[in-house]
């Protein structure tokens, strides 16, 4: 996977209003919103306004307080989504190995039904 | 889910040395090992060791550096293990609709090969 951040990927453009989204939560680290092609009955992505590729990229340069916001978003969505309860998942895919789609960091939140199983083989 | 942490739990076991486990990262506040039961060729567990239920447990509670350091773990570890180039999934689940397995914060990281669809239907 290429490290080099594409500013013109789909969440760069929602980031920047360029795209239009169903904002549910937003901070000045995070921002949440709605998956439009929705895997469960809530299914909600969680990125960081700032320009990571991935995970490990996430890893090796945000700061402290950007990374509490992520988890500070998520305890705050399934909460407010009714799933912290009943329970979610949280996905990352990363590279071509997690089939990861846009190359911006982002999470999934999944939740609001039994989920499957963790993994499948291809 | 309940929310009260169960001290008894695997992980607090392994977190207090009652139980062995395959260490691959340490550090102040972060506990990576093998998964005993592999779903993949690279299959890491990373947990705080901290007392946490669940995602949502952890990010109403955690510090900024408790929350940096999962992510700096999940940095090192996807390149230590080669696989930061090639992609991988990071999973973590919550309770009973994520069919959450042990009731300790934890990301389960796949990968060393391509990894089957994001979710599927139980």
């Amino acid at each position: 996977m290429a490290m080099a951040y594409d500013p013109n990927n789909i969440f760069a453009k929602i980031l920047r209003g360029e795209i239009p989204c169903k904002k549910l939560h937003e901070d000045e680290f995070v921002l949440a919103f709605a998956d439009i092609n929705p895997q469960a009955p809530v299914h909600i992505l969680v990125i960081p306004k700032g320009a990571y590729v991935s995970a490990q990229d996430f890893g090796a340069r945000a700061s402290a307080a950007e990374s509490q916001a992520i988890f500070r978003a998520i305890a705050h969505l399934t909460e407010q989504h009714g799933i912290a309860a009943t329970g979610y998942r949280l996905i990352s895919n990363a590279g071509v190995h997690g089939h990861q789609e846009v190359p911006h960091f982002h999470f999934h939140i999944l939740g609001g039904r039994a989920l499957g199983s963790m993994l499948t083989r291809s």
